[in-house]
């Protein structure tokens, strides 16, 4: 196990009706406020205009700026610095998944700094101190309610890039799982893919001697593949959706990573998917993830070995671990297929003119991947295989 | 799943080494202190040398307050609130085992305190406010480095009382793996059963939807299972104390009980036995927890047929769940007398004639546990059941 330095003092507020308190939590911190959002959804049920009366009732008043999109750009993130500046505003409130979150975070970074927000992600700059943020949750997949982590996309050259910074973690979320009852299906089986790579890229490591958080992610894994296929035949099962969303926010915490070196490779190879072509980050995972695996598995067998018994239950053939290892990767695409999910490219819709860019793109800052270092060809290969 | 909120700052600073931290880390919060530690163990060690030279590399001066007791008393506690108003202290820094670390937590809370500290664990107050404490971790079980908790026995009357509140959350806790090799095996075997109680205390409850805390307890469990012994057995494995160290952490911080209501009676019955008889509340442990598990299976069969299961890898007597659940009981005794632990009370050399009076004791609150309300009665049977 590896030193490391842990702090997560992000205060979770979970549980039934707990979006009422969002004006309370929020008056600790400002009296007038950004109130950042994505499209009419929180309109639709009602969420918006909850949280705006919990606000008016606690006396904070607030300038709203919605239109995230998934995959939000850094665009918006412009204005809302903008805004925060123009209005001395000194605390941003997210109101919907992690797009959301995360352009909170990049304009909570962005107000304080005196040059252009996207410096953080080239990266040519890092941000010394950002806007304390708040969350109310309606999307368990990105884990960033409870992270330092943040994912922008620069829509000149469709670039996708993150930052993660511990200044970036919100100062509380408000969790009720019952605001994700009306997440379309497509986007329940997305969260759950996302929620499950967050723990695989901390699950592949080579680092010797991560008994127990090889067993917490386990635990965390095995939570979303019993209770993700609930979620999705039973919108309305809150404690299926409790499961998920406290799964979800822990997954990308960094608790689960304590001791270790993420891998990071899939995710960085799906940033030039969804980047480019704009699909659900959660596809796009489904479909590198597993080619990946079968692209790297033999640097590691006991590893893969591990999550194929341990997580897909693969009863062990002992005198063939090879065996066992690619029975757990394929039990991994059926449970994603079942789920609604592509594991392949064409099941995102996409064409394969672009690999060579994407390699290339992916790789432009040196190999990505820690388990195993990967080159543009690598990349490449992993693409190519990802194309059937 | 029931609704929570949880907080966790405490900033776990992890690793080889890392007690040379302690100066930088301490000098953001004070630059004069109360040094507060147990036996001479650290100063045997080279220890409590290593952290003078930090502070005073960092410029922090200190008034060393030693002496602190397994079971750690209100006495000196009292002594350490004088000592902190006299010289105007305003951090405490605790270097030991989860006994010096109550203790800081209680001087911490009484300084400020214009009535005597008692007052807290009676309890007929509630401390608003706490001093800061931070910790440089050497016995891995209590989890006080990272809990709310505090337990302080008073000589007078041998009472052994607890609080719990957030503020009383160490700033931040030094894990060095390496500082438990000097531990007695007594001690590491004690430490490892204290580890696995706070786990099963948060395990053990009727609330239903709880799978990813039970897998993480289970997880929790199965991290000490596996490595306590290889601990006992090589007292210089860094690798096997990592995993124990960051288990026991966990153990307590209130994570493994989100959303959940612990049950809690094993640990008050325990205080009574370790408060009158002074043994080692790891080895009370082992001695109450089965006896308490074989009075109150029948309440819920399925919750201790998982755990047989799951944790202790019984295969499951599907025509018999108690076989199975019993099976699982064994299992755990076997285990806690193969650390060389007792598990009755004649192991722990002491007589059973205040049974009685243990029991009025730890009922005269009120019933104690939460999967089943346990009276006097009950507890006085529970206790009946160890005299074996």
């Amino acid at each position: 196990m590896r030193n490391f330095e842990f702090l997560s003092p992000t205060r979770i507020i979970f549980g039934k009706d707990t979006e009422k308190q969002v004006g309370e939590q929020t008056k600790n911190f400002s009296k007038h406020i950004l109130l950042h959002y994505g499209g009419g959804s929180i309109k639709k049920s009602g969420l918006y205009d909850t949280v705006v009366q919990s606000l008016k009732a606690a006396g904070v008043s607030f300038t709203a700026l919605g239109g995230v999109k998934p995959n939000p750009r850094v665009s918006l993130v412009r204005k809302g610095i903008e805004i925060c500046r123009e209005q001395n505003i000194d605390f941003i409130l997210a109101v919907g998944g992690g797009s959301v979150i995360d352009s909170a975070k990049a304009i909570a970074a962005g107000v304080p700094y005196e040059g252009d927000v996207w410096d953080f992600f080239r990266p040519v700059a890092e941000p010394k101190e950002a806007l304390p943020i708040g969350v109310v949750l309606t999307i368990p997949a990105s884990g960033s309610e409870a992270s330092k982590s943040c994912v922008i996309t620069n829509e000149e050259g469709w670039y996708k890039r993150s930052m993660n910074f511990n200044i970036l973690r919100p100062q509380f979320s408000i969790l009720n799982p019952a605001l994700a009852y009306t997440l379309p299906a497509y986007q329940t089986a997305c969260g759950a893919a996302d929620i499950m790579a967050h723990v695989m890229e901390r699950y592949f490591t080579n680092e010797k001697h991560v008994d127990f958080t090889d067993r917490l992610c386990e635990a965390t894994l095995k939570t979303i593949i019993y209770n993700g296929p609930t979620a999705l035949k039973e919108p309305e099962n809150y404690d299926a959706w409790a499961e998920i969303m406290w799964a979800g926010a822990i997954a990308h915490n960094d608790f689960l990573g304590t001791g270790r070196v993420p891998d990071g490779a899939s995710h960085k190879i799906e940033h030039e998917l969804s980047g480019i072509y704009d699909v659900a980050h959660g596809a796009g995972l489904t479909v590198v993830f597993p080619a990946w695996m079968r692209y790297v598995y033999k640097h590691n067998m006991a590893r893969f070995e591990q999550f194929a018994v341990r997580v897909w239950e693969v009863d062990s053939y002992f005198d063939n671990p090879e065996k066992t290892i690619l029975e757990g990767i394929q039990r991994m695409e059926n449970f994603f297929l079942s789920l609604g999910l592509p594991v392949t490219m064409k099941g995102l819709d996409i064409t394969d003119d672009r690999i060579e860019e994407m390699a290339a793109k992916a790789t432009e800052r040196g190999p990505v991947g820690n388990l195993v270092k990967l080159y543009k060809q690598d990349v490449y290969e992993i693409l190519q295989s990802c194309r059937k």
